[in-house]
């Protein structure tokens, strides 16, 4: 176990390489504060397709050739590709990766996606069994919504505490070696802690962040004690989806730990829209954090705004046949490290 | 990429060790030729809880516990656990990994979850990145029915082709190295392969050994080509549940690549039940390839009857909204290569 580290957290001494991202989002998205920095923009959240999940599919199979191709790259260049959605049998990732030919490892984290495929694509490089991999999550606000809560025809409206599905989909790929073609050049995994399955006993589908807040602290304090470090070892500390509620539930959690978050955290969901849009806490959705990590975040790294971060992505474990037997909403949060090296 | 070879083939030079293992079944499969060696029947497939979804839960709870107990270990001497099972957002394993409280990473690959797991087990342990890790794939026949066919009530008649989808839940322990507590003592995970998404077309739901054969042909050629072996390095090549029908199509698929399996391949599936069982083309569903690994596989390298075993686990990515929007069914398989160590 000489990568081990503590109950949770797993060190990575050959430091895999981020040398690409990329990312599409709907117009929602594009209208939000980092509107501006996403690859791609649909003008229709169909793209022309005729179901939401075949756009869904599609948005999923572009990010990777996108990322790919920004690194004169294809698909056939991949050892492995590490994806999930929050579709039921994760059909956006399974058909994707059917068109994209590649060997394929289907995950399913709820909102923790990108954080465990990242963690898994870093395990499988370092490892050296692999020396390209691609790390993907995706959703989409239409499928979602009609998947876990109510048909949009029935025009609904949420409550304070709900967030917004993002439609998005981001990919990141890591690599054991830098090359001159890449993206990024600078941005090393050195760690990464698996995430525990925590449950508060939140039972509401319109209170997420709730759900997820006790799991993101679990893995914050785990990480902290396992590689002894003090929040302060980080420049930032980002969550994926927790929203204005949960991160305001995240940050008194911590504190009755000893660990105090004050001015080194950040949440995607919180990041996403303007206030103005409306979506109450924020976004949401697997996609949220994996289109913030490739949009923005990742340049944060790159450019040394920001020299060591830590990722996690927290994911809402929920489930109508679950929460209509009665059961509550379990959360789980994954965390990868990401440095600046010069 | 010092343990990758060819295309999608893994090496793990340190041979993680599989020390024990466990199964729970139903009565239907404890009537089958596999019968006595489970580890635990249930007289009654609700197993006492108010739904099916939670007694499942509690098959994976348990057969975790029971795996560990046999080598004098419990759920908090475990550096991971990996899991799935056929439902919505993985509810068994979510939920099975809340009580479990263990360090819990998700997957997703329908009926290949079995070697899904034990492939990226085996990853972390071999990579020095994990001790000691679960390896668990679950089903269950009346969850899986109403969610992917019919209400159990409306008492729908079956085709010929179509599977009935197993009772149970099985688990493997993965370690770095044997200990005197352990079940097994001679039983090396030595390499694997990733699967590829593979889709031949086929839409019917109960002919899931069709849809799986084109990718367990997929993965046994690519396997044999990446290490440069032939069938006969193999005592037994084992596919997870094609059933009598897709085990056919196996055969003469590989025969069209030059792959002759006569003599060395066996199916779960058309191990599980006895033929008067009436259960038509045999057993599917991920526990089906799960608890005959556990009860009667890895006994059969263990005690020398087969010095090596090439292992994959078949999915059918059958998803009841994808099929309704006119998609096909695609599979996909996982390999593993299991060897006796003298």
């Amino acid at each position: 176990m000489k990568n081990h580290r503590g109950k949770r957290t797993l060190l990575f001494p050959s430091a895999p390489h981020i040398a690409s991202a990329a990312s599409i989002v709907s117009k929602t998205e594009a209208q939000g504060p980092l509107g501006q920095l996403f690859d791609m923009v649909l003008e229709d959240d169909t793209w022309g397709e005729d179901s939401f999940e075949k756009a869904e599919c599609r948005m999923f199979e572009e990010v990777v050739r996108m990322a790919l191709a920004k690194m004169q790259r294809t698909p056939a260049d991949l050892d492995c590709l590490f994806g999930g959605d929050l579709l039921n049998q994760i059909i956006t990732a399974n058909y994707a990766a059917r068109q994209l030919n590649t060997p394929f490892l289907g995950l399913y984290g709820a909102c923790s996606t990108m954080a465990e495929s990242l963690l898994l694509g870093s395990v499988l490089v370092d490892g050296g069994f692999a020396g390209r991999v691609a790390c993907v999550a995706s959703s989409h606000f239409s499928t979602a919504e009609r998947q876990y809560r109510y048909p949009l025809e029935m025009g609904t409206t949420e409550p304070e505490t709900s967030q917004r599905t993002v439609t998005g989909s981001g990919c990141v790929i890591v690599t054991e070696a830098p090359s001159p073609d890449d993206v990024f050049h600078k941005i090393r995994i050195r760690a990464g802690t698996i995430g525990r399955v925590v449950d508060l006993g939140i039972t509401d589908a319109a209170n997420m962040g709730a759900a997820m807040a006790p799991a993101a602290c679990d893995t914050i304090v785990t990480h902290l004690k396992d590689l002894e470090r003090q929040v302060s070892y980080y420049d930032l500390i980002i969550t994926g989806d927790l929203g204005r509620f949960g991160s305001e539930m995240l940050f008194s959690l911590c504190k009755d730990r000893g660990v105090d978050l004050s001015g080194r955290h950040i949440d995607c969901g919180c990041m996403i829209f303007h206030p103005e849009q409306n979506f109450h806490c924020g976004g949401s959705g697997c996609g949220c954090s994996a289109v913030t990590l490739a949009a923005n975040l990742l340049d944060k790294v790159e450019s040394g705004g920001v020299q060591r971060m830590l990722f996690l992505a927290t994911g809402a474990l929920l489930s109508p046949s679950a929460t209509m037997q009665g059961e509550s909403i379990p959360g789980i949060a994954h965390a990868v490290v990401l440095e600046r090296e010069d």
